[in-house]
């Protein structure tokens, strides 16, 4: 094989901190703190605390390698911990704080963590599992008051921690198949399994990440991370921030949809992040209390399907184009995207709009086939609906330490998502279900996605999830859970059944409607159809 | 050390040609032909095309690793090279159809090219070097008309290879590290000397190429490669090509000023890549005859400094954004640009045009320093001026097969550029000179390139080369040499004395300024100060 003579030269995190400190230095990164009030530095003043931080880090007696936890909202310090970790050469390990506290205390185990850096609100938590977790040997508390008391061990304050530490620090040279980052998985299934991200997947999937056919960010942009720091690297954007030096903006603890209109009206933010549920939530407050959101040239929306009538209640109602993309934690998480094609300009705005309901074509970077329950490949022609498997540089060839999700990986070396989706010929994904979400009735697949968008389009509702329930004579019957607009003046089961017939085949439709209070939400702000299904054989539904 | 978990997934141009292929068999690919008929076909038909072009290498015995050659313009035939070649698994050499042409048969000696594609209308060239190249077993002939007559042995039509070959080719699986593809420096000094890119290099040059930071494009583009596709990569626009699906116009050897404009106006083009000779050739064209050139969002000017005065024409006076860019064959070519930094809204519109008659900040993956005569690295004040050495994924650690290029490499692994700069405090890079061209006058370095920008900005000045000459008591002096507007109308040389005087220090002012009728190029564009140097010790100019 003949090489190339190309520099040996390692893509990890540190080309990006050490790019964002020479050239963004300038760059505002802004908090709303959990007290309500704001807090503002530059790159410039984070990355003297990054480097105070990878001092304490070696004070701790961290190794490289090490396991190094987080349970913690969106500010400054997360994304200082975001950088100091990986750079010194240990693992950010990112607790999602919405698990049931049983799960938390099965990843911190299973992880190792040496360290928690820990919100001081959060601290509760870790109290309360204390007596079931075995590695940790430090807690550092942020955002505590001086006199705060907890009965964690070791524990000891950020600030004090960064105080008795230089603000310069030497980052080692690091391999590029190196852990920077591991997260698991929010495990409605069996135990939360784990995703160890590296150094160069990391790189490659920040540098995609900004690209046109992605999210399409720019220098020019203020940008919100809405989607928690916890999941998914919050795709990726406290990097994009050093790569590309746009303003950012953390919310803390205050996502309520009132705060966060609040806080995209004042800061002037042009991009915001983060999945459905929010958004749905927020449109609400745009109009009622009028905020001036006219800035947000792009929504990024992710996570979890959007139906096509908020797609419409934003694009049309408030005129902010919405980017929809599609992806996992075992992705890094970045998978499809509607990105620049919804910009093309032989689309008319209800055609653009249609597009985006659709979850966008694979971004560079990944590839991706659809399979039948044979494992056959199915033709992209936008009827076949398969698996959808994908392989890529930022996508896991196995979970980390946990030979338990092997089934998860094919032969030939593919990821096996456990989304169903069909791909039109021009590779435009469509997402049908999730495997075990899809109803199997009288031989044919129904999709429970398809079924909640059509009846989430009727103006009197809210929210629509479906399920399948056991069935003597089909196997299977789907039910729909709706949660109305409002209680007085809901829609009728007849109108939605007429709905849904006139979109549908007559199998199909539900053959009940019935109306809930609120559908339940996994830790990430997913419908949580596992809880529904348990509640109905429970009677409890 | 604790591995990531992520897929081993190569970086191959491979994944660009696939990417292509399933969502861009739609986007166009327009060539002027020879003849001036306009060809025009999509990616689909190109994909198809290249297929046939891989069976063919196989059928003419082509192994992994083997240089192939091209000596051709730029077209869709070109096209289908830089994809089928590499993708292959071959390395394409692309051969620079304006070095002389001694050289010529150097650089194919050297290479120990087995096959070349030549255009019909170059074959005379290697026809007059038969008797030098001893390597090569095929020449493929390219736009050649059926009677073509011709000494080279083994000739065929490129047209007749590619109908003897099936529309299907499986790509291999090759290593990111293999070699891709071949160029050669235009060696102003001694023998040219071969950059070897990797697979690697290219897939993270052309991701990065086209984000915001670097070149901005995007699949809603129609885009120009004016520069050469012999000359480094092309600045990699047909990969951009293929990963972002922008539309691609290819001029052929239709490179006149007149025709140039005609083209951008017919294609609606959005965005023009080349050197800046071309453009300052065009302004002149665009204005007299009108061309309507309104769609261009982007003139990518690198490979040589573009003076203010120019891009203030195309600023103000055509309302065309310009973004300065730098690198060279040895960077893949891309080190800096002026990218979206020039974007700021912060800006006003002479502060952006200031910005950008710099070089730029180095793009994603360039890391950079400037370091003086004893190798000690320069404070990045805006003053100090230091020689540019960089390091980074796409970059060579060495020449191909040529230890005599050793020396432009550290011992730490920089690569030294031979360009001498500042930086200043934000990482903003404006070229003093080459290395070569710097006029050291009575222990000072005075900057050839610096004269020559404010010689030009004088409006009866249509170019100027500074050149050092010796002398006794300085050790040099600078001459400036200067090609008026109008040879009826050209300024005085005591205008331009005073004009230098009022923006240099005293020393700096040329003792002479001469007139001449044209400025010699090399066969990139570029100043040749080598060839003036020459003519003046020769007494020739």
């Amino acid at each position: 094989m003949l090489l190339g003579n190309m520099m040996d030269f390692p893509l990890t995190l540190t080309h990006f901190l050490d790019r964002a400190r020479r050239y963004y230095s300038h760059v505002e990164i802004v908090t709303k703190m959990p007290s309500g009030d704001m807090h503002r530095y530059t790159f410039g003043d984070a990355y003297r605390r990054i480097c105070r931080l990878s001092n304490a880090l070696t004070r701790l007696g961290v190794r490289q390698g090490d396991r190094i936890a987080t349970l913690a909202w969106n500010h400054y310090q997360h994304f200082e911990l975001y950088f100091g970790v990986p750079c010194f050469g240990a693992v950010i390990h990112t607790l999602n704080l919405r698990v049931p506290i049983h799960q938390l205390a099965y990843c911190i185990n299973h992880a190792e963590d040496r360290v928690i850096f820990v919100d001081a609100s959060l601290v509760p938590m870790l109290e309360a599992i204390l007596d079931q977790i075995s590695s940790v040997e430090h807690f550092v508390v942020i955002n505590a008051p001086r006199d705060f008391q907890t009965s964690l061990p070791n524990a000891v304050h950020y600030e004090d921690l960064l105080a008795a530490e230089s603000d310069e620090f030497e980052f080692p040279a690091l391999d590029e198949r190196s852990a920077a980052g591991l997260c698991y998985t929010s495990g409605t299934t069996g135990n939360p399994k784990g995703a160890l991200y590296s150094h160069r997947s990391q790189f490659i999937h920040t540098i995609v990440g900004g690209a046109g056919d992605s999210l399409s960010l720019a220098s020019t942009d203020t940008v919100i991370a809405v989607v928690p720091m916890f999941h998914a690297n919050a795709w990726n954007l406290p990097y994009l921030c050093a790569l590309l030096g746009f303003k950012f903006v953390l919310p803390g603890p205050h996502l309520k949809p009132y705060d966060l209109a609040q806080l995209i009206q004042d800061e002037k933010v042009t991009v915001a992040a983060g999945v459905p549920t929010l958004w749905i939530g927020m449109h609400h407050e745009i109009q009622q209390h009028g905020f001036d959101v006219s800035k947000v040239r792009a929504l990024i929306v992710g996570g979890a399907a959007f139906p096509k009538t908020w797609i419409e209640a934003y694009e049309k109602g408030l005129g902010i184009p919405v980017v929809h993309a599609w992806g996992m934690t075992e992705m890094s998480p970045m998978g499809t995207s509607t990105g620049t094609m919804a910009a093309r300009t032989d689309l008319t705005s209800d055609e653009r709009i249609e597009l985006k309901t659709h979850q966008g074509y694979a971004v560079p970077g990944v590839e991706m086939r659809i399979v039948d329950d044979a494992g056959e490949e199915l033709p992209w022609d936008g009827a076949s609906i398969g698996e959808v498997q994908v392989r890529g540089p930022w996508i896991i060839q196995k979970y980390y330490n946990d030979p338990s999700g092997d089934g998860q990986f094919t032969e030939d070396g593919w990821f096996r998502t456990g989304d169903v989706a069909s791909l039109d010929p021009k590779g435009l994904m469509t997402i049908a279900d999730r495997t075990k979400d899809l109803i199997k009735s009288g031989g044919e697949w129904i999709s429970s996605v398809a079924l909640e968008n059509v009846i989430m389009s009727h103006p009197k509702v809210r929210e629509a999830a479906v399920i399948a329930v056991p069935n003597e004579k089909w196997s299977e019957r789907p039910l729909a859970l709706v949660v109305p607009k409002s209680e007085e003046d809901r829609p009728t089961p007849n109108e939605l059944h007429d709905l849904v017939a006139s979109h549908c085949s007559k199998i199909w439709v539900p053959d009940e409607f019935r109306y809930i209070g609120e559908i339940p939400k996994t830790s990430v702000g997913k419908f949580d159809k596992k809880v529904l299904r348990q509640r109905y054989a429970e009677g409890n539904l």
